[in-house]
């Protein structure tokens, strides 16, 4: 790679009203530039996109800053190093990071993790990684899963509720519903991820929905969802359930006030606990979730859907097709960088 | 008393809708009739009224089972025995009981416990008895207050909210602040019981008020009223806040459907906890809180506001009242029951 040589970004040029548009997001070619001492450079594979995304492109403050108008976008990203002045990364090293949204990272070697690149690169930007860990830790620190409980959880074809539902299985629990957007997705979750029961939430009230997959009630409810999910998850908990919340996607492209669940009174009755979490809170929990994860890959007993869709160009429709639901699994954009 | 003689007792006769009505209740006079073997009498003294009393009266399943139309209403009572035909209880004992709104209460002796009596009676419906222990449970047991943190309480001139934001500060909280719906109790708020702000939550926007009574943010909120004030002190709240969600008063009279929070989404990235509770899950926390409680009441550093009203007839006034906020601390009924 010649010094003189280019790379391609994404900057977000305005903030989104409602559901993003491509029109929100700019590419752009940026000169590489020289590696300043210590500083390292990963041609990007693989990137991630995740909702939580969308409400850093609100001028809002939350757990994590804005993203910037006229910046270059941030995300997960996975690749291989193709230059370096570190003694700690050397060229050929596969390395995740935070500097997605473009072909090539550039940074200090601190910015970069390696990782040994034995499992499929993409996993490590869902499965093996952010997404992942937020499932594990959702059902094990946050919702205390114990054995043989009913979990239900919404969202579940996405990366985190596909993870969380095969989780909860192989953690213990009982019975395991999942409610996903489509017909497609529900016989995927049940016949390919070993959901006990699934429903297409646009089918009818979820409410009803829920009652009839989980008739016995819900002990543990992880919630991507919110909104009506988390009424109706409210509406027939079991005494003592746990929601662990940890996202409500269902929201994030709202342009107002959201009204919450008209039942919440009921968790003083039920005793409940909704509690909110985000995974990087939960990082002490990584090394036994690798190797608890890790096995169950290998196994066979933990399948990782994925969708891919293609090339740094298209990043912004994956984006807002994950946020449509179009992904089954983790979204992921595979991108041309090489060396 | 001879065995001739009748006692009153309040019945259920109509469920309320909305709120509740004078002619929701009778007055019936029924005979004493003789005792069982193993049954004890006890004169009331005092009965309790609850907020939670006005859930039992819709035909709905909740943790205890709803008042039954046409019979007598059962609640906290407090008074001295007058027959006993068991050898558990005594003549003169007094006895606290489940069996108010009543003159007379008699049933099997395990019905009764047996208190020393040194406190002045009326304390056992309040601060001694279910809404103390309610008090100390939500902040010690649900909310796990830490030293210094910041506790706003609303409801705070009420029975369990008076007790909550005084038992905070004696705990080490570091700044109490309670709402109530007069000047008159905001100000007894702050110049009798210690509280360190106040305000009259029907001044204003709750969330502004609330803002500007804890410039800081919340870091536990005893909710004794829900609606508006759960939205303002979700929006105010400190990362990794707890709310012990005790009841909400705001509802009990709602004739449909009441809209949660608008800002329910704040409970994933500032990482909130909601968790209701019932005081009958913490009963083990009673041997400390006794011991505790009773020594700040001895030592004069907890207060114990009370408002009487008088005779078993005016129970239902006093019920009513009680849910529009016309009492300031424990709202008890003073019945005239004597040997």
């Amino acid at each position: 790679m010649a010094t003189g040589e280019a790379g391609r970004e994404i900057r977000l040029v305005s903030r989104p009203v409602g559901e993003p548009v491509p029109g929100n997001f700019e590419l752009v070619e940026v000169p590489l530039g020289e590696l300043g001492d210590g500083q390292v450079r990963v041609a990007n594979r693989f990137m991630s996109v995740d909702p939580y995304m969308r409400g850093r492109m609100n001028d809002v403050k939350s757990y994590v800053p804005p993203f910037e108008l006229g910046a270059t976008l941030t995300g997960s990203a996975v690749g291989e190093v193709v230059a370096s002045r570190s003694e700690q990364l050397r060229v050929g090293d596969v390395a995740v990071h935070g500097l997605g949204w473009r072909d090539y990272a550039t940074g200090p070697a601190a910015a970069f993790t390696v990782v040994d690149g034995t499992a499929p690169l993409s996993h490590y930007l869902g499965i093996l990684g952010m997404p992942g860990l937020t499932a594990y830790a959702g059902l094990v620190d946050v919702a205390r899963l114990a054995p043989s409980e009913t979990v239900f959880v919404s969202g579940a074809a996405g990366a985190v509720g596909s993870a969380a539902g095969q989780m909860a299985r192989l953690l213990g629990a009982g019975r395991v519903v999942g409610s996903a957007g489509s017909e497609t997705k529900v016989r995927y979750l049940t016949e390919e991820l070993g959901f006990d029961a699934a429903f297409d939430y646009r089918s009818g009230k979820v409410t009803r929905l829920l009652a009839d997959a989980a008739p016995d009630g819900v002990d543990v409810y992880f919630d991507n969802v919110g909104g009506e999910h988390l009424e109706a998850a409210i509406s027939v908990m079991r005494d003592f359930g746990r929601v662990a919340a940890c996202g409500a996607v269902s929201n994030y492209n709202a342009t107002g006030p959201v009204p919450g669940p008209r039942n919440l009174g009921l968790v003083v009755g039920k005793r409940l606990t909704i509690r909110g979490f985000i995974v990087g809170d939960h990082a002490q929990l990584r090394p036994g979730f690798l190797d608890k994860v890790g096995g169950w890959i290998r196994d066979g007993s933990l399948v990782v859907p994925e969708t891919f869709v293609d090339g740094l160009e298209r990043a912004p429709d994956a984006f807002i097709g994950m946020l449509r639901g179009e992904n089954t699994g983790k979204m992921v954009v595979r991108l041309g960088g090489t060396a």
